[in-house]
């Protein structure tokens, strides 16, 4: 009879003891969760705060009953393995109701503990009306927070996928938002230029959205004491009615009435590390394919682990959902006796924000450049379905790929519908080793409200088809603000766009549809830098110059992607 | 300098002229259309009919005027291509509005004459009630028909695309609409027991559904005259008041003031078997890889050829409009001196049915079986994203491999939501030669409005390696009416469930959670066939009786699919 015993009871966790029961009937299996639920539903918090999830229990996936009752699985919450004695086998734990501790020997041992909220030690930053959001009793405290002190205006500090949905969930509340973020843009997962689409939408939406900027002290003015020992709070951070004073890094002040620290997550290595085992170079949990650390009687699977990148092959930290659960049931096949490899991460990702969705997969330019590694680019604007439909919305997609063999690094895209589905093909793509070429030949669904008979992604690997084959010669969003007097900017849109959406100061507008007759208007002795909305119409005129004779450049994602990148 | 002569100005014929006027400037291109229009959006005409699209112009995506200024084009509509000599390289050409007829050279030739639709010889058809829909005049006549007569009822004979979008088009507008399908199913490219989804939304409705039934005899019964030379139509084919009398092959009689016929389309070949280019098994224009006729000289794209399945490699016809376009692309390509080779066509097709998606890629089952292929299938039907956040909607899934190999043959879903993705994803991974067992580790976009941590892919790929693993034995929704005094039924759901949703005659009802207390109940000599509502809580109870020395099966998609295979 094999004993396992599992550390943490959420999604790897939770995974493995379900696996693991199918695989075994015989074997005895004993989760431990420090708190008080297991299996809940992570992801879904920020949500249950905003109102879109009315109701909260149906962010309790499973519980220590339910999971009893289908998969004998002994689950014991409020009990915290605190340390671990691989030479005879057995943890120490500490019973969180009692003060008891107790020790338990295992076969196998599965640590799944997940990762921490970092909080910066700024100061003043532990105060009541400060809070972060991992689990049910933070997301509690959050909502106590708000139906008692009615508050009128919340900050969010970091914007990354908890932080943006916060701001959303308190903007769907009423509550006016500021979001700081210390970088020159949200949602690092995508580059600066795509992120530009965002920025844009939470400015339309009036959120106050602050980039560049550093919170540096905080200041809890009390106003009334309104206790909340319902909400099973220390004294320390019951709910107090008052206002916090922040200090931000630029000189600003600014008055707030509910704080959100959501600047990123550390693994939880402490029980690990304690024990000896190996960690890696980012701070996470050393484990080879096999989910297997370096005591073999041990594995580790989700937040807590660091994994292979699948591009770079370098270690990376991913706290993604779909990463633990597929760990988790593949370290349950290993420690009963099957083979399973875990066979990289792309990352890949996605964030709602208002009416826009952002998503990436793979690696993005920033690592490529950290990295390294040469890439080349291509961006495309086109509709998420036949544009003659209703409800077509504009995708707009970035892929990265070695310029030489094809293979791609990367993509990224935002938009109002769609983008899931391209990400998604992007990710399998990728997975599946295709080249960029061979993406020309995807056939994906078509018919008018679905997709487009060449879709974004065909779009996208015939530019970059292009490139590679010579056909065309990129310019880019960035290099525009730094021509030569050896170059000269031909816009190919029609006057009125100019007008209306804006324009590259300088540029000589000849329609595209008027460059036949008109094109010896241009010079042949400077390098003629196309564009057009998009970057299609360039591409037209690119060709048409190139074949008579003119060196020319076509700006990739044409004016659409330079105008965003700064927003 | 190199003259390319092109016939057929729509989808093909479209994407060749551009892309060759790209790789070329000093070419000379002529593009003929025996109709009026060109580059039309073939795929939205019903959906203009219906009223989705208001704007009959948004349709024209481009016209002779725009090609030529855009692409230095010779655009001749209402001109007709009628014979080829390919010993001299010409092809006469006929005027069709003042009747002459002239002579042009060509060094390559490209056919993209389409399919026409396919009219029984059915006696009565040809009247001035009855339509089929390929082009914009169709399109009209059809309107205005409905303008003119009014109808209160209008009949379908065709369950495929056209015909299920002209059946919505109909109940958009208030119409009483029946659908009549030879077959037993609608949307031959799934499989029966998905199309039984589709044919309960189309009853649902309030569409008179008729399956197995054919038109044999129409009966044109006028009433009033009502001339409508405005359409451009034939006298014979004015449109009159009047009634149809259907008679069906069941000996059923039906009264109808609109016919639409939409059983199919049927490869324009006409031109190229006169010319004596080789015309291939199923009807259509062989072309070798490079889309090269059997004429080296003369290039054929569209639905008008014959291309290789994906899956089997055998001759194929899909009248597609992504396959054409990115057959005229690279058909260009080939004239203009790059080789460029199209990698056959795995029949991607979505279709909107109401508030239904149906889609599928690569083969079903009934091809695998026609062309004697071993395979396995799996079932699977789970949330689109989040059961918790708002929206999901079940999408059922239906994937079937290679039992030994893991290879994928093709994918099929149905359901309210990400369907297009589901199919999208399976497309790339088929075309990239995935296995079933590399799809466990596809890392799509999770986030809880998009998707699930598990993906409805992940899950299928999941029960799909469990049956190759020997870890899962299937049974099938088409063995259960078919079992042995040695087989039990074992529904483990709870009792609410079979009373509100059915279940399986004779079954056993022990609840999943029940099990291992309730084990003894069951005998150990018998084979005991287990199900749940759509197989995952039957896979949890499988496991257990197999992991206690039962003999079991496991019902591959649940009652659900059982339910609907037969609707």
């Amino acid at each position: 009879m094999t004993k396992i015993l599992i550390v943490g009871g959420v999604a790897g966790g939770a995974s493995a003891a379900a696996r693991a029961r199918r695989l075994s009937e015989s074997a005895q299996i004993i989760m431990f969760e420090r708190g008080n639920f297991v299996s809940f539903a992570n992801c879904g918090l920020p949500y249950h705060i905003g109102g879109d999830i009315k109701d909260r229990s149906k962010l309790l996936l499973q519980t220590p009953d339910s999971f009893l009752a289908r998969f004998n699985v002994d689950v014991r919450v409020m009990n915290e393995v605190t340390g671990i004695d691989r030479q005879n086998k057995t943890v120490t734990v500490k019973n969180l109701l009692d003060g008891s501790e107790y020790n338990e020997n295992y076969d196998f041992l599965l640590l799944s503990p997940g990762a921490a909220p970092v909080i910066p030690p700024i100061p003043g930053i532990d105060n009541p009306l400060t809070h972060s959001l991992r689990n049910i009793p933070d997301m509690d405290r959050i909502i106590d927070t708000i139906r008692m002190n009615k508050p009128e205006h919340a900050t969010v500090i970091g914007g990354g996928f908890i932080g943006l949905e916060m701001m959303e969930a308190f903007h769907q509340l009423g509550i006016k938002t500021t979001l700081i973020e210390m970088a020159n843009q949200v949602m690092t997962p995508v580059d600066r230029e795509m992120a530009g689409f965002v920025h844009a939408e939470i400015r339309e939406k009036g959120i106050d959205l602050r980039l560049g900027v550093a919170l540096e002290a905080v200041e809890f003015m009390p106003n009334v004491s309104v206790a909340s020992q319902d909400a099973g709070e220390p004294v320390a951070h019951q709910h107090l009615e008052g206002e916090l004073k922040l200090s931000l890094n630029n000189g600003e002040q600014l008055t707030t009435d509910l704080l959100i620290m959501a600047v990123g997550v550390r693994p939880e290595t402490t029980l690990a590390a304690e024990a000896g085992l190996k960690v890696g170079e980012l701070g996470g949990i050393w484990t080879n394919a096999q989910m297997q650390t370096s005591d073999p009687s041990i594995f580790a699977v989700g937040d807590a682990v660091e994994t292979q990148n699948f591009v770079t092959g370098q270690p990376s930290l991913v706290p993604l959902a779909g990463p633990a659960n597929r760990q988790g049931r593949m370290a349950a096949d290993n420690m009963l006796g099957r083979s399973e490899t875990y066979q990289g991460t792309q990352g890949t990702a996605i964030c709602k924000v208002f009416d826009l969705a952002v998503a990436s997969t793979g690696t993005n330019e920033k690592q490529l450049q950290r990295e390294g590694i040469g890439y080349e680019k291509v961006f495309v604007h086109a509709a998420s379905h036949a544009g003659y439909y209703p409800g077509a919305e504009i995708v707009s997609f970035k892929m990265l790929f070695d310029p030489q063999s094809g293979k791609i690094f990367g993509a990224q895209a935002v938009g109002r519908d769609g983008i899931d589905k391209r990400i998604d093909v992007m990710a399998v793509a990728q997975r599946a080793g295709m080249t960029v070429e061979q993406l020309q030949h995807l056939e994906l669904t078509y018919a008018p409200p679905y997709g487009s008979a060449k879709d974004v992604i065909n779009q996208a690997a015939f530019v970059a088809s292009n490139i590679i084959k010579g056909d065309a010669t990129p310019i880019h969003f960035d290099e525009i603000d730094h021509l030569t007097d050896d170059q000269i900017l031909l816009d190919v849109r029609n006057p009125g766009e100019l007008e209306n959406i804006g324009y590259l100061e300088g540029a000589v507008n000849i329609p595209v549809d008027q460059l036949r007759q008109r094109i010896n208007e241009l010079p042949k002795d400077k390098e003629i830098v196309v564009y057009c909305a998009v970057g299609l119409r360039g591409n037209v005129a690119y060709r048409q110059l190139v074949n008579n004779g003119f060196k020319a450049r076509n700006l990739i994602g044409g004016y659409r992607t330079y105008q965003f990148a700064n927003a």
